[in-house]
């Protein structure tokens, strides 16, 4: 494929996600999709046979670009700590900058072919796994704390999956501020850390008590 | 409403949830629900009008019962920790017995009446205002870190909102485990604390060497 005709396809495929988003996939028509490109539905067809093939490009194109940004992550020699960092970072970034792709990718799964599906699931099931083994190789390494993996995946791709819902381009944060507060959740948690501390401070007290008495020994 | 009429319509409105979430709202008719149901179109009509007024009773009702349940939180004399803790069991509860109400909710807003869809978002708006006031009186209270209270519900309600994308009814994890493993994640974080520990234990470990000195010059 040479550039233009690459950049043409990426174009129509940017048109219909944001066509699809705003009016839902069954709703939208070929027609609605040239019209908003000004292109004739003619030189659409010669990209896309039918509006099904955009779906499935969307939906495959989307799983791809988090699959090699989450292996350049996995192939890397940072600990797991930045790992996790990386992918939080990247992935709200990515659902931000292309709001549109993911609405259609996780809101449309309905209307895929369903051979599609299937290998769809595979894909995203391969890709909670890689999240999942930066979770391991942390607890393992001692560096996380024990929770189950599998559910600090589900539960930090929650967080930036559901970005897409709320996110608002003229609102008052970026990528940097959403991620950033994500990661200081997800690393140090909500609770000033009281108790754990409260049950070593008392032990340090009654070790004050007793210094303190041998002190007053030597006093006397 | 007399009671049987009450559990029809709530019969109904389960049918159609599980439709709509299988082959999505568009591709779903009347005929499809009253099929499923065993139930004449004619009685089904004495319930509901149209396929549209379903869909809006699935969206009214599960926004309503996410705000009842919050009120109650809100209204309770419950510390900040233990409100967040109810908010987020109950969530995740809710979720997992009302699957498919929730995919509705979430993925068919583009089919709502427009009308609706903002007295929707008002309703939406007051329970994330409701959920920030409860991480926003932790901050005050000094139980909570500082972290961007309206990011922070939107992270926490993501982890709880995602749950009705990947639960499985047969899977390992019922309500308990998974809100257990939230909560743990969002209350603690994944780090361990060590950093601040082994700032803390340097300063014991020259005061556990000037004890160390104290004690020998005793000996001596």
């Amino acid at each position: 494929m040479n550039a233009r005709r690459k950049a043409a396809r990426a174009q129509i495929l940017r048109a219909a996600a944001d066509l699809f988003r705003e009016r839902g996939y069954q709703a939208s028509t070929v027609d609605h999709i040239a019209a908003r490109l000004g292109m004739s539905k003619a030189s659409l067809y010669t990209h896309f046979r039918a509006k099904e093939e955009m779906l499935a490009a969307i939906s495959r194109e989307t799983i791809e670009a988090f699959t090699r940004d989450l292996s350049l992550v996995l192939g890397s020699r940072l600990g797991p700590e930045d790992k996790l960092r990386r992918v939080v970072r990247q992935h709200v970034q990515f659902v931000i900058a292309n709001r549109s792709f993911l609405t259609v990718f996780f809101g449309e799964e309905a209307n895929l072919p369903s051979r599609f599906v299937r290998s769809l699931a595979a894909q995203k099931d391969r890709y909670d796994k890689g999240v999942e083994r930066i979770v391991l190789e942390g607890i393992r390494g001692g560096v996380f704390r024990d929770v189950p993996p599998r559910l600090v995946v589900f539960g930090v791709l929650g967080m930036v999956n559901w970005v897409h819902k709320w996110y608002n381009p003229d609102g008052r944060w970026g990528a940097e501020e959403i991620s950033g507060a994500f990661l200081s959740l997800i690393e140090g948690g909500l609770l000033r850390q009281r108790r754990r501390g409260a049950a070593l401070s008392g032990r340090l007290r009654r070790l004050e008590r007793e210094l303190h008495e041998v002190a007053r020994q030597l006093d006397a």
